[in-house]
């Protein structure tokens, strides 16, 4: 169906990475580039920011923007747009959004929607492409991919998982220098997020060095956990070496399906269920069992959000993805998201592609299973091979620093709302 | 006493920072510049190292080792020495140790000790050169100051604290960014290292930006913690702002002297007291009175440990206090300590002095009352005026990274020991 209109939507939604505003930077420098894009509307908060018609106008704060603006975005962490967690209804039995939605598209005479996030927010695309062509829109809907998580299927892995995974070995090398230093036994365990996959946990690997074999055991949660195995390993170790850093992943579980955590028991002073997760729970397991020293650290939000320690790699990919969701647009295509396939490991090569939407939203892919070892407490060669390369670079140019700080696009339009 | 030997030992104790190392090589640089200087020993895990005869020939391996090694090391964290934590008897009434470290520092031939650390390392070479000067030893004892609390006296402020606050800092505006991107209202509560001084949790405020006023609320161990006037903050600001971010030293403390903390009633499975500090009580507390979204994040070892994010001022005052102690005790000084004396904060002009073990061993600074505002929730314009200049700098020359990680000095002889 040929375009009607000619202006472009963005929103982004779900959780944040540090690679998700190089897609918004990728799109709003193709369509620059293009020619052939009118006015460019950023909703706020992403469907949520449609429904409730909170608009950025993209293109005019992009001419009255310094130089560089693009590139400080880029490089910039969380979401400019701000994100949302909204399910639409299935388009076949639509509500009352659906209406809506197409109503305001109609009035911003909107001729390319793009939604950038991870399996949940492509459902959300995924649906509103449906519902178009249900009703011969021709508007074009395109999907945009990230997650740290690196969940998607589809495409070789995912924008945000680079600098995740970046920031993860960094800290985990740091962290296990940290944990050299004193001259008694010592286990340090390191809980990275990753509920249903391990892709995260899994990017610890990445932190050996020649001369620091940290971290020396690494549990994913696409194998079962067994405290006995668990402590079976650490009391071998322990009897070669002093120093022990564990990864595991927040979504570890046990044979029966339940999460390794200190949930269940434990309960604060308000009755409350204390939200101890896999990592403090086998903080505590190993002091009863071994009462050895031990720690446990949560890397937290810090590994999605740490944009001093982005993979130029990821912010360049994530970039180019945002170009191609455009240019794709522009060629016509709709219900689409550009993804990427490796050409080779090693010069790491890749190539761009699209594919339905349908392929993508909703489903989960996981470290497979050949990639873990068989004790299940490793990962093998073959991640690493996969892993290495998207973890390269320094981002050029060096992001700006002001007073030790790196400097970031103002988000105050998310503040006042 | 005029020296008898001309070889010199060099040891680390205490907690690790990032700054320490640069210290070791800042008096490694200085005996190699001095001329003056024989063998070089580095004793491993601190007194006990010496204890134990386990050393490193520094001036060996300094010879040997590749060009750049020196500012390999100056850029690393924790220490290449290693630690211990080991309280000396009184000298007055000495313990057996003192012999038998007296003894090895004669069979080793060494004029000049050089300990590197916090408030307890120096009591333990103010032990030492106490013990000296009443048997008459020519020994030259220098202690060099590094404590990431900034709880030293006698110095404007202490090697490491730059970097942790140029680390929290950074940190607190990646997560302050991650936070603004819901609609919905929201508070981030980040737990910081203290134990009894303020200091790492009020740099906090030096993430604020003209954009982000994060963190919005800063909590200190120096003024005590009302668990109604901070759900009364909390109250307000909620009334005029979507996102809160808290800022808490991990040892605030009511005005019982109790710590605020999750430990009292919560045990997990083992029925082990869980180990839910300041960051984890508040979040509880916040989900009980209010109900909306809280998070707490505890930065943890990495605000000690983080050297891709070090202070180039940090590092650089860290090197000179190095070369300075050597120098001191080149020119006849014993039973001292190096520190730093602020000129004037803007521009940031410091000058190295000399003080007395005797000032520094085993006292704390804390931040000054009038640097924390009436409320008792935040710090004055005058904390941010000392605090700014320590965060300055990236690295220059900025560290080689490897496959996405920062390249640091293999520690292999910590491992093997």
């Amino acid at each position: 169906m040929s375009i009607q209109y000619q202006n472009c939507l963005i929103a982004q939604s779900g959780g944040p990475t540090v690679a998700i505003n190089a897609s918004l930077a990728g799109i709003l420098s193709a369509s620059r580039a293009s020619g052939k894009i009118g006015r460019i509307y950023g909703a706020l908060n992403g469907i949520q920011g449609v429904l409730s018609e909170r608009f950025l106008e993209l293109d005019a704060l992009l001419t009255a923007a310094p130089d560089g603006f693009l590139t400080a975005l880029k490089h910039s962490p969380a979401m400019y747009l701000g994100s949302c967690r909204y399910k639409l209804s299935d388009p076949d039995t639509p509500s009352s959004d659906y209406a809506a939605i197409f109503s305001v598209l109609e009035r911003l005479q909107i001729g390319y929607f793009f939604y950038i996030g991870g399996n949940d927010s492509m459902d959300t695309i995924k649906k509103l492409s449906h519902y178009g062509a249900l009703h011969h829109s021709p508007i074009r809907f395109m999907g945009v991919p990230k997650t740290i998580d690196n969940d998607l299927p589809a495409t070789d892995h995912a924008p945000g998982y680079g600098s995740a995974a970046r920031h993860i070995a960094a800290s985990v090398l740091e962290m296990a220098y940290d944990t050299y230093i004193y001259n008694t036994p010592s286990v340090l365990i390191i809980e990275i997020m990753g509920r249903d996959a391990g892709w995260l946990a899994a990017a610890s690997a990445l932190a050996r060095t020649k001369d620091s074999r940290a971290p020396h055991l690494i549990y994913l949660p696409e194998r079962n956990f067994s405290n006995e195995a668990f402590l079976s390993d650490i009391k071998g170790l322990l009897s070669r070496q002093k120093h022990i850093v564990v990864a595991v992943s927040e979504g570890i579980r046990y044979a029966d399906g339940s999460y390794v955590s200190a949930d269940t028991a434990a309960k604060d002073q308000f009755g409350h269920a204390t939200l101890n997760g896999a990592g403090k729970f086998l903080e505590h397991f190993i002091a009863c069992e071994i009462g050895c020293k031990v720690r446990s650290v949560e890397l937290n939000i810090l590994q999605r959000c740490a944009a001093h320690l982005a993979s130029s790699t990821d912010l360049d990919e994530s970039f180019r993805l945002g170009e191609a969701a455009l240019n794709g647009a522009l060629e016509g295509r709709s219900g689409q998201i550009p993804v990427i396939l490796r050409l080779s490991d090693n010069p790491y090569q890749i190539q761009l592609a699209y594919t339905s939407l349908d392929e993508i939203a909703n489903q989960e892919k996981h470290v497979p299973s050949e990639w873990i070892n068989e004790a299940g407490n490793d990962v093998t060669n073959d991640f690493i091979q996969y892993a290495l390369p998207l973890i390269q670079g320094i981002p050029q140019p060096v992001p700006n620093w002001e007073n030790g700080l790196p400097v970031f696009p103002s988000v105050c339009h998310l503040l006042q709302t």
